[in-house]
C-alpha cells in the first residue's frame, strides 16, 4: 500500500518512476491556456489569507460546497474569510473520489509544505500556518509563477482590452515568465446578447475603426489581431457551444449586421451563418500571423437562472451538453484549409465520448513540417480528472501520434493550481511505463524521457513560439 | 488465482476486504426502485419450482435464451417448467462475462447454498435441490426479504392503484419490511395512446373528481399524490424516452387536452408541449410533499413489432436509445427551480457516455441541508454490470461527492435478486480499496467505513425518509 | 518487465498463456470482411520492395505520416520506393502507443523473421532484408495466406463486376482457400452522385435486363445477388453514414427513381426514402439466400476537399461522424423481421459510445437455432486497437453472449494484415484469463478453449457457410 500522495503518487511501475525522475524533475512549465489576471501579476500584492487564494473565485471548489449542502453564505455570501475556510475544510473529506482532493492536498503540501489532510479537525491549524506564510514574499503570485518552473502562460483577453498590464510586464525585466494575451472574441460572435451594441462601440474605439459595416468590423478586428500580436499574442480561444457551419456571403452577413444594428431580432439562421462567416474570417486573420486556434466545445451554460439573476455567470452552474460538433466542424476546417488558411488548431470537448470523433479529426487536416497541427487537447473541465486524462492520452495514442502533443494547460484562475501539470505527468509517465512494462513498446529510455520532456514542455513552445 | 465466485470475489485488494467484512456485513438493505408485485408479498405463496421464482417473468433470461438461439416455446411459450429450466440451463454455460452468469450463481448460492455451476450436467440435481427447498417456509416471498434483511421495498404503481395490498401490509405486524408505493404516473402523460380514455375515467373513479378540465386533472393527480403519500409513497417514478422542454401555458394545455378528448390526433409539437407542462406540475407535487423524483431516460422500446404483438410488451424487446436530454432536462429542472419546487431529484441513464451530462448536472441545482439532492442513479439496466456501476462510480466521483450518494436498487421483479445489492457493495468497497492501496486517499478506514456504510444504506434512508 | 513483444505479448496471466498456447496455435483464420484485390491473388506477382507492400494503398499508415509532418511527396508522391519507406521508418519510432506501432513490428517479425524495431538506423538494412525475401516464392500473396492459415477471405465487390478473378481461383486446385466475393451495392444506393447513371447502364449490361423501372432494377440486382451466390457469395456490404428508415412503398419510388432518371435534383425526404426502401429489399434479398448483411455504420468521409481533388477519395481523410442511427436501424431490422425476412446482420459503428446501442439491438431480433444471428462487430477502423477491441468483446458480453460471437476480420488491403488475427485472439485470450484468475467465471478450461477456437475460428465458419 502506497501512502496517500507519497513520493510515488500515481507512478505505478519502476519505469513510470524512472521516467518522472529523469525527464520531469526540473522540467519548466508551458502554461498555455489560463484565466489569471495580468493585473494580478502585475501588482503581486501579498494575500491576506488562504480563503483569497482558493475560494475567492474557484467555482470548481463552489460547486461541491454546493452539493455538500453547505449555505450560499459560506460560499459567494457573506460570511467570514475563517468561516469560509472552515465550510471548505468541513467539505472536503467528502470529496474522496474527486480530482480536487488530490489537487488541494497537492497544493498544501507543494506550496505550503503542509502534508496534513484537510478538516474540521485540521483546518485551524492549517488556516493560520498557511496565512502566516502568506505573509513572505515568496508567497505572492510572481513568486508562486518562479518556484512553479513557468516560462509562459497564456491568459484570456477580450480583444478590447489594452493589455495594459501584459505591456508593463513585458518591459519589466525583473520578471522572465512570459506573460501572453490570448485573443477571446466572445464579444464579436455573440450578435444576440445585449452586449453586443456597447462591445462595438468599444472596439471602434481602440482600433479607432468606425465600425458601421462588415468591412469595417473586419478591419477593426485585424487590428487587434495585429495589436495582440505585438503584445506578444500567439493564440486565440473560442467557446463553441454549438459547431454548425454554413458557407456565408459577406453581402449575406452585411444584411445580418445592419439588422442587429438596427434592432431587430436575427432568426437561428442568420445567427448559424453570421457566426460561420466570422469565425472564418477570424480563422485566416490567425492563419495569417500563425497563430494557434484553440476550440473549447460542447459547455452548456447556465443551467440555474435563479444563481445567474443572483450571482451572474461563470459561477460554477455549467454543465456538459450533447450539441453534435463532427460535421459543423470538418466543414469548417476544411473552409479555412480549401484557402491554406488553417492555422494550428487545438480541439477540447467535454465529454469523453468524442475524443474520438477530435482524433480522428486530427488527421484530416495536415501540413508539412508541423507535426501534429490539429490536435486534441488535454482533459478539459469535467474531464480534468486521472480517468480523463487518461482516456484523452489513449484516444489521441490510438488514432493519431502522441509524441506530437502539446500537453497540458491549468485552464485556472489560480496561482496555486501548477499542481495540475504535476499530475497530468505522472500520468503520462505511468502510461508509458505501463507500455514498456507491458512490453507494448520497447524499453528504449532515451526516447521515452524526450517523449515525456516533449509533451510536457517543448511541444507547446514549439507550436505556440517557433516559427 | 481465486475460485469462483469465492469469498472475496470482486475484492482485489486487503483494504477491500476489510472494508467488505467490516461494514457490509449485516448492513440492511434500501430497495428504493423494484418492480415487485406486492400481492404476492402480502399472499407469500410458496412457489412450486424454481422456473416460477426464476423464469416467469425475467425478460432479461428470456432475451439471453433468445440470442442463444432457443426456441420460444421454452421461454415464454407452452413447455413444461422443467423443460424451461432445462433450456436456461443449457443457455448458462454460454453466458459467461454477462452479468446473469453472476447474479445466477450468486442466487443460488446465497438462497439455495449451492455452490455448483448450472448446466445442463448438474441442471436436474439443481432444479430438484431448489424445488425442495421452496417447499419449506424460509423459500417464501416474505422470507426472502427478510433472510437478505431488507429494512425498505420501492414498488411501482400506477397512481390510479387502490394500494390494496400496500395497505395490507403496512397493518400486518408481523412483517416488519416497509413497502412503499412509488407513483409512476404513465397514464397520464402518455396522451396520444388508447389507453388515455380509460385511465382517465380510472382517475375520475378513485379520485372522486370528473376529470374533465386540466384543473380537474391536477386536482386528481393532486388527490393521487395525497393518497400515495398517506400509504407510504415517497417518490414517483418516470420512464422518459425523449427529454424535451418548452414552457407551456396551462390554457395551451388546455386547448390540448380538449382536442385528444374530442378524439383528434396530437401533433409533435402539442405532445412535447403537454408533456413539459404536465411533468412540470407533477414536479410541484413532488416537491410539496418533499418527494423524490426519478427520471429513467434513454430506453428505445417495443424494437420488436412481430413479438410485441405476440406477447406484448416488457418482455425483452427494449434496448438503448440516443435521444438528447442534456438541454430539456436542464430547462426543466431550472423551470421547478425557479419556482423552489425542485424534488430530490435522481437521474437514470442507459449509454454510460451520458453518465458525465447527468453527473454534471448534479452540480447545477442545489439545496441547503441536502447534500447530493440531485443525483446520477445507479448503473441501470443495460449498465447493471461489474464495468457500467464502476463506471458510474467514478464519473459521480469526478465531478461530484460520492460519499453522498444513495447507492443501489434492483429494478427487478424478482424476490431473489437482493444479490445484486452484495454485486454492487463489492464493487463499492473494491474502488475505494484500490483508492487507498494506490495513494489515492488516505488510509481512514474509520471514515471509508461510514462511507460504504452511508452509500450502502444510509444516505438512501436519509434522501426518501428522513424529513 | 516484458520485452516488446514478446512470447506472452498481451497474454498477463497464465490462464491467458495457456489458453492462447491450446485454443490458438494452429487455429486457421476466417477473414469473412477485407479489401484484398483477387486480382493480386490469382496473379501471385512477386513484389519489388516492401513499400508496395506496405505502403502503396495504406491510408491507416498516410495519415500517421502526414500527421508527423511528413511531406505528401513520401507518401501519395513521386519519389522513389526507397525515399517512402525512409520517411516511414523516420516516422514509425513518433508512432508508439498507436496499433500500427504494433502491426509493423508484428507483421515483420511474423512475415520476415525480423525482431529489430524499425527507425532510421533500421531503415536501410530493414529494407534490403524484406526486398531480399520478397524475391522467394514464399513471399508472395499466395503464400502469405497460405502461411498465415486463412481458410476463407471476404472480399468487397461491386454487384456489376464479373467477378472474374474469383472464379479463376476458384477453378484453380491448386490454392486451397475460399476466395468469396461480398455484394456491396453503393453504386445503386448513392442515387444522388454522377456515378449512378453509369452505374446503372452497368448493371443493364452485365445483368441483361433494361433498368428503366423499379421492378426491372429490383430484378437486376437480384440477378447479381443470384450470381454472386453461384461464385460463393454470401455476404453484403454496406456503408452507412446516417442510418434512417422511413417505411416507403414502391409507387413512392417509381418517381423517385424517375426523376433522377431524368435529371432533376432529389430532396433529402427523397434520398432517405429511396434508401430505405432499396436497403429493405435487398435485406429481403439477402435474406432468401441466407446471405450474412454487414452494416457499417458512422463515417464521417471526405474531410478535407483539397486532397480529395488531387488524390481521390479513400486516401486518409476519412473520420468519425457523429449521426444517429439507433431509432433508423431499429425500425429497418424490425420493418425486414416483420416479414420474416431479416438476414443475419453484423452492426459495426465507429465511435465506441455506441457499442451499447448495437449490442443492445443484438437482442431484439433473433430467431430460433441461429444462436448470435444478430452480432456486433468487431472494432472497427478507428476502433481497431486494444482499447477499441477489448471494449467491443466487454461490452458484447454485458449484453449479450460473446460465446456466440464471429470474432475477427482484416478490413485490409494488405496481405500481411493477419497479424491482427493474431493480436485479437491474444486481447481475447486474456480478457478470459482475467475472468478467471479474478473468480469472475470457473476455471473450466476445456469450455474456455473451445469457446477461443469458436470466436477464432469456428463461430464465423458457421455463420457465413453452414447451411
Amino acid at each position: 500500500m502506497k501512502a496517500f500522495l507519497d513520493k510515488q503518487f500515481l507512478l505505478n511501475t519502476d519505469t513510470a518512476v524512472q521516467l518522472y525522475e529523469n525527464a520531469v524533475t526540473w522540467l519548466p512549465i508551458f502554461d498555455f491556456h489560463c484565466h489569471l489576471n495580468p493585473q494580478e501579476v502585475w501588482e503581486n500584492k501579498p494575500y491576506e489569507n488562504i480563503t483569497q487564494v482558493w475560494l475567492g473565485g474557484d467555482h470548481y471548489k463552489w460547486r461541491l460546497m454546493r452539493m455538500h449542502g453547505n449555505s450560499e453564505r459560506f460560499i459567494t455570501g457573506d460570511a467570514s474569510d475563517w468561516e469560509k475556510f472552515a465550510a471548505w475544510a468541513e467539505t472536503v473529506p467528502y470529496i474522496i473520489g474527486n480530482p480536487l482532493y488530490h489537487w488541494t492536498h497537492m497544493e498544501l503540501k507543494m506550496f505550503f509544505g503542509i502534508e496534513k489532510t484537510l478538516s474540521p479537525e485540521t483546518a485551524r491549524e492549517i488556516y493560520e500556518e498557511c496565512n502566516e506564510k502568506l505573509k513572505q514574499p515568496d508567497f505572492r503570485p510572481r513568486a508562486f509563477i518562479e518556484r512553479s518552473n513557468v516560462k509562459f502562460i497564456g491568459t484570456t483577453d477580450d480583444p478590447v482590452s489594452t493589455l495594459e498590464y501584459h505591456k508593463l510586464l513585458k518591459n519589466d525585466d525583473s520578471f522572465k515568465a512570459i506573460i501572453a494575451p490570448t485573443f477571446r472574441p466572445d464579444g464579436a460572435l455573440l450578435i444576440e446578447r445585449p452586449t453586443f451594441e456597447p462591445w462595438i462601440e468599444k472596439l471602434s474605439e481602440v482600433s479607432g475603426i468606425k465600425v458601421n459595416s462588415v468591412d469595417a468590423f473586419l478591419q477593426a478586428l485585424k487590428h487587434r489581431v495585429d495589436f495582440f500580436h505585438e503584445n506578444g499574442g500567439r493564440a486565440s480561444d473560442h467557446d463553441i457551444q454549438k459547431m454548425e457551419y454554413v458557407e456565408t456571403a459577406k453581402e449575406e452577413v452585411e444584411k445580418i449586421f445592419n439588422k442587429r444594428i438596427s434592432g431587430e431580432q436575427l432568426s437561428n439562421n442568420e445567427l448559424v451563418a453570421y457566426r460561420a462567416f466570422l469565425l472564418k474570417e477570424l480563422g485566416k486573420m490567425y492563419a495569417e500571423k500563425q497563430w494557434v486556434m484553440q476550440l473549447h466545445m460542447g459547455a452548456l451554460r447556465n443551467n440555474n437562472s435563479k444563481m445567474k439573476e443572483l450571482i451572474g455567470p461563470d459561477t460554477g452552474f455549467d454543465s456538459v451538453g450533447e450539441a453534435n460538433f463532427a460535421e459543423g466542424l470538418s466543414r469548417f476546417l476544411d473552409a479555412l484549409d480549401k484557402e491554406d488558411a488553417l492555422p494550428r488548431t487545438v480541439l477540447f470537448n467535454l465529454n469523453a465520448k468524442d475524443n474520438v470523433v477530435l482524433a480522428g479529426m486530427m488527421g484530416n487536416f495536415y501540413e508539412e513540417g508541423i507535426p501534429g497541427k490539429v490536435q486534441l487537447g488535454s482533459g478539459w473541465w469535467f474531464l480534468d480528472h486521472i480517468d480523463g486524462m487518461e482516456k484523452q492520452m489513449k484516444d489521441f495514442a490510438n488514432v493519431g501520434l502522441l509524441s506530437h502533443f502539446i500537453g497540458m494547460l491549468t485552464d485556472s484562475r489560480s496561482f496555486l493550481s501548477y499542481a495540475r501539470h504535476d499530475y497530468f505527468r505522472r500520468i503520462l509517465c505511468n502510461i508509458l511505463g505501463e507500455w514498456v512494462e507491458k512490453g507494448f513498446a520497447p524499453n528504449n529510455m532515451e526516447f521515452l524521457e524526450q517523449m515525456v520532456r516533449n509533451i510536457g514542455y517543448y511541444n507547446a513552445e514549439k507550436y505556440f513560439l517557433q516559427r
